[in-house]
């Protein structure tokens, strides 16, 4: 007997034959004897619907308000759920973020999660009951709704499931786990039966969009063992699990890519100390994000190129704050370029092999394919190439690592 | 300055720019100084939309989780109302059943309210915040959340303007006020300025469909002043007081129709002591409610022809209660007829004045109006016709009681 959180997403609620079908297979799992408590999104396309209204009514909403509003979409979900599995037999009923509780801080619309009371659901799964819990929401200090922004309903899954010191946690989506790479992509993409948590933050937080980065963090801090299963096949999914639970790891475990990147190079920036600070404090300060780096060495050494990134989004705004300082900072001029695409290459086995980064630009420059900023960490590596060549790439590093399904 | 609930039902708050409409008008009462608390209904459509899922996940589905699903509908509106009125810059905020606290029993789909904590309200009054309260719900002795039932949220803004002694509770529909009858069918009607709760109770439970009885009820007891007004127009609406309010109270102030009636015969039934009560106690043990009830005399002392009514909703159920009996009560046979309407003439006034019923009479016989079965109470009278008469008997009442608009 294991105790195992399972979360639905909003695909997998998407309607009420989908409700029915998520039912069965909590159902299932309560039949093999586990304690089995449930996590639900809202039905796919209502939080948009919500969120769009409450935009519409106001460009500059109250997000107090805001997250009454949103909320109720998981509050129709979790009623529904507890009513399609009385249905078939299980005992089950609805929680609210409130009535758990399930408090946050006050930050309302990406609200964090302080603490979660566990007594009283502990206490009824002893009777045999299934916790149908709302994901996405909880209760502030203010006894106020709160959301947990992108991506809650995972994040409050996993703080269930670590409260509640749960064997493992489910997270049922509309793939079938975690891929070495895109599948759409490419085509011999295989599904991993295994992946750790670092290998999983850094793909999440390089474009892989299964789960999201805070969902992953929470989950290794608490050593909860994730599992990404898809809830329209019966095959087994991914399990995100420590670096000590997988026997044989491999070099590398995935290639990821973003689209969502954006270059910008200052020309001819003085190379003065402090002067990269002076660039990079306005744009922190404007809440924009900045990722890779590379500063060329300067000819004369009086002057140099800064080229970094930022998110696609931020571009336009980016782009104006450094208008702002080019008098201060006296660089000559601004290059943006969009079309840019990121391929990281991940997986925790390049610790201890060498020559993995080699592999990388060798397979690159096979292609004819240029890296223009180049990034590291311990367990990936980064290039920036032309957005053109993304499936290219993406292609020729599966193959270079050996990751192609056979 | 006065202090005023504004309760906005589903038509008030269809959509987008309905909602903003009503947060006008709520503008409107601030900027004349009033206190003003908002009570909203779900969007229309949507409790019906909530329901309907509920039931087809399952047929006999758990009414606490129906409660919570059904709720979600005046939370959103809540979180909307709030942000357009905040848009308009009137600070407001969104209270939900169970943060007010709004205490209900346990009775989940129809539960009765027991008490209204208003002292955070009235706290934020003083500051100048309206508070935009979520109609037809609140929590019950167990933490869940319970919904009100048919006409909950007039039944909540009632309880809110007692619980605050409010000066007055507006309730804004898709209808002007309160009319003599019903303008669809009679074209002279004419909106009441003023009527008592005691004829709006009759006009309610007789047919008139604007008010539940059961809000009408608790406004009664709580002396709570009603306004039925139009959220569409700015005309004023009809005001429903207590008798002392009204200086000339009219004989007559409506008449009204149910279809919703159905008539049962018993063919001679043994005339004997308790066989009333032999045959209306099973129908109350099925919760079918008995209407007019008329006993001929017997022509020879020993049988007597019974007739009654019971709502049409109810009439298969009735036949097969008596059928159940027959044998046991020794009637011949069982005459059922839906082909009837129940016309009623309502007001105060007639308490002091006599020929009321007998101008019924003439008017109707003066069409050729057979009446079937006549029932009175001290402030209305009632008499069921066949439903093919309907428009023809309500045109001539109102005529002959000098109620045509000029």
């Amino acid at each position: 007997m294991a105790r195992i959180v399972q979360k639905f997403g909003g695909t997998s609620v998407a309607d009420l034959a989908q409700i029915r079908n998520a039912a069965e297979r909590v159902k299932s799992s309560v039949n093999s004897g586990h304690e089995v408590a449930v996590v639900v999104s809202a039905m796919a396309g209502t939080t948009n619907q919500l969120a769009n209204w409450t935009r519409e009514i106001s460009a500059i909403h109250d997000a107090r308000e805001y997250d009454v509003v949103l909320s109720a979409g998981e509050q129709i979900t979790v009623g529904l759920m507890a009513v399609a599995l009385q249905n078939i037999g299980v005992d089950a009923r609805s929680w609210l973020g409130w009535q758990i509780p399930l408090f946050t801080d006050d930050v309302h619309g990406r609200a964090r999660i302080t603490e979660v009371q566990t007594e009283e659901i502990v206490r009824r799964f002893k009777l045999g009951q299934v916790p149908v819990v709302a994901g996405f929401q909880g209760v502030g200090t203010d006894n106020r709704i709160t959301t947990l922004g992108r991506g809650g309903s995972d994040t409050s899954a996993v703080a269930l499931a670590a409260a509640l010191h749960a064997d493992r946690c489910d997270i049922f989506t509309d793939v079938e786990g975690i891929f070495t790479s895109d599948p759409r992509i490419v085509n011999r993409a295989r599904k991993l039966d295994k992946v750790t948590y670092e290998e999983m933050l850094e793909m999440a937080s390089l474009g892989a969009k299964v789960l999201q980065t805070r969902c992953v963090e929470l989950a290794m801090n608490h050593q909860v063992r994730l599992q990404v299963v898809s809830s329209f096949t019966d095959t087994p999914g991914t399990l995100v699990v420590d670096e000590e639970d997988i026997v044989e790891k491999e070099i590398v475990s995935g290639i990821t890519y973003s689209r969502n990147e954006a270059k910008i190079t200052l020309v001819r920036v003085p190379d003065n100390p402090g002067i990269a600070a002076a660039i990079f404090g306005p744009l922190a300060e404007s809440s924009i994000n900045v990722d890779m780096i590379v500063q060329n060495v300067s000819e004369d050494g009086r002057a140099t190129d800064l080229t970094f990134t930022v998110p696609t989004d931020d571009f336009q705004r980016a782009l104006g704050v450094l208008e702002d300082v080019k008098q201060k900072l006296c660089f000559e001029r601004v290059i943006g370029d969009q079309e840019v695409a990121k391929i990281s290459v991940v997986g925790v086995g390049m610790r201890s092999h060498a020559g993995v980064a080699m592999r990388m630009f060798q397979a690159l420059a096979d292609k004819g394919i240029n890296i223009q900023v180049i990034s590291t960490s311990e367990i990936k590596i980064s290039v920036l190439v032309a957005e053109t060549y993304t499936e290219l790439a993406l292609r020729s590093l599966h193959t270079a690592y050996g990751l192609d399904a056979a």
